[in-house]
């Protein structure tokens, strides 16, 4: 059993084209023995956004602080504490920091299965 | 997409034998497409606790609000808000509120795959 504060866990930049200001922490992973999915952390700065980008896997996501929006096709979604978003497979997606504070939220990953050639856990800036 | 504020969606008691004071809320599950893993959030009351199991699938956990331990093996770990934590599979847990208020907490687990035969969503009381 591995537990941990996330703060604990290290930070770094994500370096994917398309991500301005964020940073992601690699909660649970492969390299815990995890045998099915992946939990991440990122921090997004004001003004900053992750890639807009489609990939075959899905997100699951929680905000734990801050302001932004979810752009899913052509609507922007709102995000405040405590907002859940599943983003689909194969599904536009980009998530951007409107607030004035950082923008916190969990992602979690399938790894790669049934199939699928992504490598998810690189995709995502989190190897 | 779906995008929802969690306390939009209904939390129900979890009826497992065992579980005291515990509410579950069903996030993201397979009635929205998720296709590899279900995000649950928990709230159990002072006093109350998850049951003392083991299951062939693993938790992943963030804790959102409150103060109590997990239980693993013999020894009891801390738990406060940002704290994560992984229980590996077939790994005995206990989930238990020691504090005054809440014990709120996001915990996914992976679908039916791979030749396991537990239904991971009904054995939690998320069905």
């Amino acid at each position: 059993m591995k537990v941990m504060h996330y703060e604990q866990i290290e930070a770094t930049p994500v370096q994917m084209e398309g991500a301005v200001g964020c940073r992601i922490r690699c909660l649970i992973d492969p390299d815990d023995g995890a045998p099915s999915f992946s939990m991440r952390q990122f921090q997004i700065d004001p003004g900053g956004h992750t890639p807009k980008h489609t990939h075959g896997f899905e997100h699951e996501v929680f905000v734990l602080a801050g302001s932004g929006v979810v752009l899913g096709r052509d609507v922007e979604h709102p995000l405040r504490p405590g907002t859940v978003a599943f983003v689909p497979p194969n599904q536009l997606h980009q998530f951007r920091n409107t607030g004035t504070g950082p923008l916190k939220f969990l992602c979690l990953i399938p790894h790669p299965l049934r199939g699928m050639t992504d490598s998810c856990t690189v995709a995502c800036g989190c190897d």
